[in-house]
C-alpha cells in the first residue's frame, strides 16, 4: 500500500523532491481572481461582500444576516451532543492553559541614572479568524485559532465562515466558538471574508490579523493582504513522520500513518526506522486495519503517493533525516523519546513516546495544531500567542546622559552623511555646541 | 516651508491619507523583473549570479571573487577612523544589551503525573542580512541586522551587499559587520543576492531568513521567497511623529523634524500639538537650521510634500493621532512622557522627553531602528531576536494518560469525521476497545 521504502542513506534528497511535489503549480490564476476580489470588496464594502456570498455561496444575504444571532448560538449549544461539548470544554481549558505559558510582559530596565530603555508588549486589537465551511469544517481549529488569540488578550476576535446552502453555520462550529469566546461570527467566505476583514466594510470591522486555513482563493487573498494586516503562515498539505525502532508496535504506526493520511490525498506519511523488520508488519497492519476506516480511498491514495516508508542504520540516521525533513508532526515512538528532544531541529510537533499518538495533540493536550508545513518549520513555528501581540522599543536619556552619549553619536551621524542627524543631538548638548 | 497645518480633529483621516499616498502602484512590474532573476538562479547558481552581477554592478567576477576576504576585513579596519571604530563599538554593546532581554527559553511543564507539555524554542540556523550599497550604505544597520541574530545563537551569519563600482565594499560597512559578527561578506546586492540566499548557490549558503532594507527589487524578491525562507518586514518610507506642548523647545522639535526629513524625499514628519502657538515658531527654527544642512534640498521636498503640523485641543485627542497614524518613531517632545506611555497603542519605536532625540535610537541606546512603517506598526513589530528563534510544540502522555483523555478524545475525533483519528487513540487504549 505504502510502495515507497528506500534507504534513507543512499536516497536522502528523494524524500525532500516528494515533499515539494506536493506544491501545485500555476497559482497565478487563483492569485488574479482573489486580487480582482479584493479590489472590488475595497471599493464597495458590503455590497461586494453580499454579491459574491450569492454567487459563490447561493445565498441571498442582506447585510443584517451576515452576522450569526445569540439565538443561533444558544439553539446550536442546545443542538450539540453533550459529551461533545464537554469534550470541547477539556480540550478549550488545556488549550487556554498551555497557551497561558506564551505570555510575555512588557519590561524597562534603568541602565544608569538618565538612560531607561524598555520593550511594551500589546495585544493586538482585533483579530480575524477564518473558519473553512463544509467538510473540512473542524470545531478543533476553532478553538486552536480563537484561543491564542484571547489568551493574548485580543479586545475583538471576530469568525468568518462561509453559509452553508441553507444559509446557516454548523452547530458544532457555533459550539466551539462559544466555548474558545469569539466575539462575533459572520457567515462570510472565501477571499471575500479576507478582504472585508482586511479593509473593513460597512458590517464587518477591519481587524490588525487574519488567521486561519482556507481554500486557494483564502490562501491567496491571505498573501496579497498581508502588510495591509498581519496573517499566519499559508498552510500546505499536511505530513507525519513516525520515528520507529525494533520494539516499536506495529499496529500504534499503521494507526498513525493512517490518521494523518485521512485528511487530504496530498498529505504524506512517513516512517524512518532503524530496525527494516519493522515495515512488513507495519504494511501487515495497515492492510488489516484500513478495512475499517471510513475514509479508506483517500488513505490509500494519500499512502500511495506521498506514504513512505524509510530505513536508516541507526538513530541518529534517523534524526538528519528528520530534520532534513522537518515534518510539521513528528512522533518519537521509541523507548527513550525525552533523549532523542534535544537533537530534533526541525518539527512543528513532537509527539514523545508510543502513547502520545498525534490526534492528542490535534484535539486536546494543549500546544496548538495549527503548524508549519512543508518543511517550513526549519523558521516557522506554531500559532501562538506571539502572533497576536506586537511590541514598541522605547528609550529615555536625561540631558546629562545625552551629554555623555553625545559625541559617539555625531560620529556615527556624520560617519553616515546625515548631518541633520547630528544637528539634532548637537543642539541639546553643550558638548556639542562646542565642538560645532 | 511645511505648508500643511491642518485641525485635527476635523481633518483626522486626511493624516493617514497623506502618508498612504507615498506608497507607490504598479509593483507588478518590479514583481516580474525579480520573478525572473529568481528563477534563474534557482536554476544556475552562481552562474546567474555572476551574470546578473556583470550586468547590475558592471564588474566581472568569478565565483572566488563574490566572499570578502580576511586580508580585506583587516585593511577596512585599519582605515576606518579609531573614533568612528569606538563608538561602532559602544553602540554594539548597547544593542547586544538591548537584544539580550528579548531571548526566550525552551521549557516544560508537568501537568499531573503522566502528561507533560512544553515548548522547545531554537535559533534558526542560517540568516542572511542584506546590506544596500551606494549612499544609503549605513553601518548602523549592520550592527541592527547582524546583532539580534547573533544574539539569537544563529550559527551562520551571512552579509549581502553589492559591490561599489571598483569591485569593493566600503570600510566602514566591513568594520561594522566584522564588529557585529558576521560570519561570512559576499559582494553581492540586488534580487540575486536574494535569491541565492533563498535557494542556494556553489557559493552562498541557502539561509533559512533574509533580513534588512533594499531597494524595490530586493523588497520584490524577498516577498516572492517568502515562504522558502522567513523575511522580515518589507520596509516603507520613513515616519516620525513628534507630540510637543506649550513649553516644548521649539528648535529641538524643528531639528527632529529635519532629522527624519534628510533620510527620503518620501519621508514624513508630523507635529502634533496643542499648543498652536508653538508652530509659527517651529517653522521659524526650520527656516534657521536648514541653512546649514548638507542634505537641504531632500528636506525641503520632504517637509513640502509630506511634512504636516496638527492641531488638537489636549493631550488626549494628541494620542488619538497618534494611534491612528501608528508612526515609526514616536518623540513624545513633553514633560511627563511617562504617564503618556501606557496610553500609545501603536508606534514603532518610542522616545520620552525632550533630551531623547530620534538619533539617540538609530545608532546608539539598543533598541532596534528595523522598524515597523506606514502604519504596520498596529501589528508588525521592531526587527528583535525573536525573528530568529523558532518553536516547536511536545507532548508527552503516559498509557493511563492517555486513557483518561480517550473517550474525549474519540468523541472529538469522530465529531469531526476523522475515524482514523479515534482508532489511533482506540488502538491504544482499553477503554477505546471497550466502546468499539
Amino acid at each position: 500500500m505504502i510502495k515507497k521504502i528506500i534507504d534513507g542513506r543512499k536516497n536522502i534528497n528523494q524524500v525532500k523532491e516528494l515533499l515539494d511535489s506536493r506544491s501545485g503549480d500555476n497559482l497565478e490564476e487563483y492569485r488574479e481572481i482573489a486580487a480582482e476580489i479584493l479590489k472590488n470588496v475595497k471599493a464597495n464594502g458590503d455590497q461586494a461582500v453580499l454579491d459574491y456570498t450569492a454567487r459563490f455561496d447561493g445565498i441571498e444575504f442582506k447585510a443584517a444576516d451576515l452576522e450569526v444571532q445569540a439565538s443561533e448560538i444558544d439553539k446550536a449549544l442546545k443542538a450539540v451532543d453533550n459529551d461533545f461539548l464537554k469534550a470541547l470544554e477539556n480540550a478549550a481549558a488545556n488549550i487556554e492553559a498551555f497557551h497561558s505559558e506564551q505570555k510575555t510582559s512588557s519590561w524597562q530596565k534603568q541602565k544608569k541614572p538618565g538612560i531607561i530603555t524598555g520593550q511594551v508588549c500589546r495585544a493586538l486589537k482585533k483579530a480575524a479568524v477564518y473558519v473553512p465551511g463544509g467538510r473540512a469544517a473542524y470545531p478543533s481549529s476553532v478553538l486552536m485559532t480563537v484561543i491564542p488569540a484571547k489568551v493574548a488578550g485580543v479586545e475583538e476576535i471576530i469568525m468568518l465562515t462561509p453559509p452553508d446552502k441553507n444559509g446557516e453555520v454548523s452547530d458544532v462550529i457555533l459550539a466551539a466558538a462559544s466555548i474558545a469566546g469569539a466575539d462575533k461570527i459572520f457567515k462570510l467566505g472565501g477571499a471575500q471574508a479576507v478582504g472585508a476583514a482586511a479593509y473593513g466594510t460597512e458590517t464587518i470591522p477591519a481587524v490588525d490579523i487574519i488567521v486561519g486555513p482556507g481554500n486557494i482563493y483564502v490562501s491567496m487573498a491571505k498573501e496579497l493582504v498581508f502588510g495591509q494586516v498581519k496573517i499566519d503562515m499559508i498552510a500546505g498539505p499536511s505530513e507525519i513522520m513516525i520515528m520507529a525502532e525494533k520494539d516499536s508496535n506495529p499496529a500504534y504506526i499503521a494507526a498513525d500513518l493512517m490518521s494523518q493520511a485521512e485528511h487530504d490525498p496530498l498529505a504524506s506519511s512517513i516512517l524512518v526506522t532503524d530496525a527494516a523488520e519493522l515495515i512488513p508488519e507495519v504494511e501487515k497492519e495497515l492492510e488489516e486495519q484500513i478495512k475499517n476506516m471510513s475514509k479508506k480511498d483517500i488513505i490509500e491514495e494519500s499512502l500511495k503517493n506521498y506514504g513512505l516508508m524509510i530505513t536508516v542504520n541507526n538513530q541518529q540516521e534517523a534524526v538528519e533525516m528528520i530534520n532534513l525533513v522537518a515534518p510539521e508532526h513528528l512522533e518519537l515512538a521509541v523507548k527513550n523519546p525525552f533523549e532523542i528532544l534535544p537533537s530534533i531541529e526541525n518539527a512543528g510537533s513532537i509527539f514523545l513516546g508510543e502513547y502520545t499518538p498525534e490526534p492528542i495533540g490535534d484535539y486536546y493536550a494543549g500546544p496548538n495544531h495549527v503548524l508549519p508545513t512543508n518543511s517550513t518549520a526549519r523558521f516557522f513555528s506554531p500559532l501562538s500567542v506571539r502572533d497576536f501581540v506586537k511590541y514598541s522599543g522605547f528609550i529615555h536619556y536625561s540631558k546629562e546622559a545625552l551629554e555623555e552619549a553625545s559625541q559617539d553619536v555625531i560620529c556615527l551621524a556624520e560617519g553616515e552623511g546625515l548631518d541633520s542627524h547630528a544637528n539634532s543631538i548637537r543642539i541639546r548638548t553643550e558638548k556639542g555646541e562646542k565642538s560645532e
